[in-house]
């Protein structure tokens, strides 16, 4: 087979304050299609495009930020080799099974702590509810897409202070590529990470950072660039609070836009970026060219990138 | 590992009525990067953000169409392993080893012609040469593109008699997935397949044709829209001859501008699609939808879709 | 002052077969905004960013076409001029003032028949509604826009005879400019003609053709070729009857699509196109270029374009 | 006549530092055309699709900033009529004729200085060399275009003391209508003027600002959000300073990027904004509301945009 192993994004849980605000946020702004909720108060959200039930869930509570973030695989029997290759690393703590539906319409999952802090998730089944369209002569997109409209939950950026350690896990357990890294100082410590588990640039990356567990942003993915300049737009017609964009990164090349949920927690929509395969060369970025790394354009990173985390 | 097995299209080698002519057209209209030129005359392309050698061979003969379509695969054991599968299925014939540097700067190959009468290729080692930037603090594209200025090479469409055979030998051998189908009439045959090997909506294609062997198209992947309009209006200020387009797929939803090279081998230009996984579900197209299927604004094929091959 | 006399076209009074199957289309699917009915059953639309109370007037017929055109001038004292340069050139015939209120929120209109035997109007005034925005701090674009959406109606193209004459009345008395025309055979007879009394390419055109009062198509403003994709998307999506499209014109360099209303009269979108200047040189194509001049890619006319007309 | 009178800005004089670096800057990154130098050694730049001769005009000088800027009305008469004009409105000052030729291929110029203490110029005559393609059965855009490749020169925004008097010059003698403005204060003071003679948003623009004489931007007209994502790229690719962008402007609509020539020029290209009407209403921004007018994304200026002027 092609595409083994870890599949892709599955799902993320983000905290907020409140959660009527995030529901209109992530339903009215982003336009993603709320699919259910639970018996916690837990609101599953799904991208337009995903065939599987959900990616989004948010979860009210009392500080923002990440709970956890889930990897699909392609198998069950994956799904147990990866966990016992997990254990048997000696690279992540806090293992255990999740059971079958304590996540609605999900499979269970095997979840664990990585070096950085945050609580990562692997699992191998998720109901398929299609993307609105049949599976036969469909159109090319449903009716009734509003907002932002993106197709597909793409990955978070996470900061934590063991990048070693995660990066290993990703790489040496899950078999993630390193697509892109920035590194720092005479020493050439690798500062951040950018790992892909598919032909995508990315799936997940990790910033160096002397706290645990923080969370930079969950990012969406559009079309093309005449879809974030609508983003654009739609965060200022929503009185959105923007980070910054529209712009584009020098690393993966994605042309993109960073605002925040009611929450605080950071969102991003971006299109483009290169096809990545495993032999494709891992690309460098040196600190001093961090800023044209991050944002292209501007060639320094904005006071917020670094700071502003949940 | 996460991407396993047959990566990608790696290479076609197109027979054309003159050389000469033909290198313009591949470099100036597509701008496809000369790379090198062997002692049997045949000359080497490369699309820019390709890290491989080369993915275009020319070679002048005396009918125009396709040699061979060359796929890489992640490892000489994956090689040689596959080469088995493809043994052992009793689907390929023909099946022979090609030494390396037959093709310049490629290992050997495991080349078979498969059921509907192409032939095929495996191949593990490609020079990498790089996509005209460094491989730290690039930039987001090199200096001095020109003409269309594809990123890649990205799949064939191909027409030959027993696609039952081909696509059982892609997916049951090589783990090949089926993205999108057209059935036709009560008994729903199997008229065309689009096959993935990546997130790629296709990787390859066949459509059902009583003559064996045949070349509909090559194509190569844009950034957008915007860029579909660009090569639209170089075929014209180039005087090309334009077969369809710009318009979209109904099937893999790709915004598309399809034309010939000066020996009749069509090629496309294409951006857009949306990412498959393995586990999307399979489109189906019927054949009363066939015209929506393959031109989704026309909602009816042109003339030549059928009957223009090489 | 800097623009004057004849501003722009104002409206367009279209024959319609069957009036609510028009209303869907020109409501559901451009996405004009229906602002009145009148007495005598005509409905009137207004493109969002227009701030005259309406555009388009559809009236239900046994024939589809266009009843006439309507050219706003810049205040009662033009009019009345114009009104005497139209009756002393001796061009037109059949010229009638029609009373204050006859169309709905508009002043009233000198009207007569031109050369080519189309109905042309001079008017006024017409009520100002705004464009859904307010004129203090507004937004760019307003709320719950569908369809196409269109920013402007923006030109007619009208087939006729005599359009030596009728040229000759928009040009030296009505003050309009040649910015293009298509010439024929060694006489270089002037088969169309593109006039402009703005900065816009056209706002009117003119195609040599035995019939008097002949309507190509109407056409209507997007933004971008973003937005003709859009546009081709939703005329599949709507199962409207496509002409051609998404392309590119050579005549005024727009991005264009052409399709039909339910009644058969032609619409178009486009996008682009040059800023023209009273003193930017008139282009002129010759009939053997005459297909890349109306469909820059194909290179030549599609079937409909010389024969469908309503 | 429909244009009349005032034309459009035909062009601006700009004082440079570093004459060599400066015609890189024009030539090689906005990618303008070098068409004349003069016996001063002052350095003459069309945009391609302009007719004119030239549009730009660089002079080495001690300090950056504008000379003058030009605008092109329709005839002799009308320069002989509006340079009368000018002198009996009592709002300029110095004002003189400049001989013809003292601008190579340009007729004799009006000069004079505005109240917010610009040279403004007009004149009738400047030489038609065309746009790089013939008249005659032309393509829709020349060959060779490089760098960020405008089309055209489009505003210049001037900061100067006594706004209301240049206004009222622009508008009552100029026939400028003013398509929007921003006022300040319970009185509603007006800080910011966008003026125009065109169907575009605007030809000129001022801002209030304690010292006369000052220049904020020059701008060139791109055709698309596309062709702003590529300026920007360019920007960073040939390490040109950037002010701020892409982003849009609530004024205008317009899709924009602002960054500096080696001088500390600030140049804009931007793509969009609507159509204007003499009769379209003026849209007023309240100073709480200045940073959405200015910046529709950010909805707060950068710290350049009132202090970094030459
Ligand atoms: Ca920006
Ligand atoms: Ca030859
Ligand atoms: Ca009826
Ligand atoms: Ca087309
Ligand atoms: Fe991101
Ligand atoms: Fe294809
Ligand atoms: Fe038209
Ligand atoms: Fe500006």
């Amino acid at each position: 087979m092609a595409l083994t192993g870890v599949l892709r994004p599955g799902h993320v849980q983000l905290r907020v304050l409140d959660l009527e605000a995030a529901v209109r946020h992530y339903g009215d702004v982003l336009g993603l299609w709320e699919v259910a909720r639970d018996p916690q108060g837990r609101v599953y959200f799904k991208a337009w495009d995903e065939h599987d039930h959900h990616s989004i869930v948010l979860r009210e509570a009392d500080t923002a930020g990440m709970d956890f973030m889930g990897f699909r695989v392609d198998s069950v029997a994956t799904l147990k080799k990866l966990a016992e290759d997990v254990k048997a690393s000696g690279l992540a703590t806090d293992m255990k099974w999740v059971e079958a539906g304590e996540m609605l319409r999900t499979g269970e999952r095997f979840r664990f702590t990585v070096p950085t802090g945050h609580l990562i998730e692997l699992f191998a089944d998720k109901d398929k509810v299609g993307n609105g369209m049949p599976l036969e002569n469909p159109e090319v997109y449903p009716d009734s897409l509003k907002g932002m409209s993106p197709t597909r939950f793409d990955h978070c950026l996470l900061y934590g202070d063991d990048v070693d350690g995660t990066v290993k896990l990703f790489m040496d357990v899950l078999g993630f590529r390193l697509a892109e890294q920035v590194v720092a100082g005479p020493d050439r410590l690798q500062i951040a990470a950018f790992l892909t588990c598919s032909n995508k640039p990315h799936d997940i990356a990790f910033i160096r950072h002397p706290e645990k567990n923080k969370f930079h942003h969950a990012s969406f993915m559009l079309d093309n660039w005449g879809e974030v300049l609508k983003a654009a737009d739609i965060i200022t017609r929503k009185r959105v609070s923007l980070d910054i964009g529209p712009t584009r990164h020098g690393i993966t090349r994605g042309e993109t836009i960073y605002f925040f949920d009611p929450s605080g927690n950071r969102n991003e929509v971006f299109s483009g970026g290169y096809i990545h395969y495993p032999d494709r060369p891992t690309l460098t970025w040196t600190d001093d060219e961090l800023g044209r790394a991050i944002f292209y354009h501007d060639r320094k990173l904005n006071e917020n990138f670094l700071s502003v985390l949940t």
